[in-house]
């Protein structure tokens, strides 16, 4: 579509940051030939999942995170390692984060976090029937506690704004039924 | 919750960019006592709507999004100026984006795009009966493709991986059902 699609002439690097590779990108806009630098940051993937156990309650961390300077209420997940795929590190990130682990498995799909700014995916995958193997093994940038929701306290979350991570919100969506339908009226009516 | 609370005990700018300001704050661990300087990208609240216009299909804009140097299909919106209230932001969005304008409006809601890193909200509107009121209002680094879709091609889009922007996502799951239901296995069975 030559009418939408922006020419890269040219990429630096910016200024180093912690999570992100910072870079700028030199754009020429595709009808008007225009030149502007636009802001990428550039990642890992990111990871997170739903995690159910073996009586169907769903698995949450409960943590500070400190871009809201507060707690969220949120399924556990992380960053992709380098050479790790998806599955293994949402395996990996449910055992640190919970103790949780086994289970059977199935891929949810992949969003854009922000595909204005960031250039990663963030995997959502379904773990059904996992269970307590060992203790949370947290990083000493991590204070997690683990909280068991069944359905309908999963929607009362959700409903009080009590979740609203976007990327848990959107891993969920896939699993539960979370907020009222329809809110459109028929146009015919 | 005092075993998850951390303090943060100060804040210092960081490097200067575009659309954040860069902050890091030096934080202490609720129980360990450890010190240590974490990210956080300030900025603006952001605003995106589900319009659906006189026949009740859906407005979506098709564009180029600088982070994953590719197309997107995604809602219209943007970023709440400051003074501005996120239901004037959206109006103002998708009168400049599409050209639509008018209809029903209701708040859906609002997600944080990612609270581990981001202070701000994206909010979500839903605007039925919209109708083609002007031409684009195009910023010089804008170049937007308006599509009209009816229910069964969002569905569509968004099984096939077309429309795979997070936000956008949030925002149209709250008004379509966006995916085959359930997956999970009753435990009892």
């Amino acid at each position: 579509m030559k009418h939408l699609d922006w020419r890269t002439l040219s990429s630096r690097s910016g200024p180093q940051l912690p999570l992100f590779e910072v870079r700028f990108d030199q754009v020429e806009h595709p009808t008007s030939g225009a030149q502007m630098d636009r802001l990428v940051l550039s990642s890992v993937d990111w990871v997170n999942l739903v995690a159910l156990d073996t009586q169907g309650q769903l698995v949450m961390v409960r943590q500070h995170r400190f871009g809201i300077g507060g707690l969220t209420l949120e399924t556990p997940g992380g960053m992709v390692d380098p050479g790790e795929d998806s599955r293994t590190a949402a395996a990996r990130e449910l055992l640190e984060e919970t103790g949780y682990g086994g289970g059977r498995w199935a891929y949810l799909g992949a969003v854009q976090p922000n595909p204005a700014i960031h250039d990663n995916l963030c995997h959502h995958w379904l773990a059904e029937g996992v269970s307590l193997q060992r203790e949370q093994e947290l990083g000493q940038g991590e204070a997690i506690q683990v909280e068991l929701l069944d359905t309908s306290e999963v929607q009362a979350s959700v409903q009080s704004g009590e979740i609203r991570h976007a990327l848990a919100l959107s891993a969920l969506a896939r699993v539960y039924d979370l907020w009222p339908r329809p809110y459109v009226q028929d146009p015919a009516e």
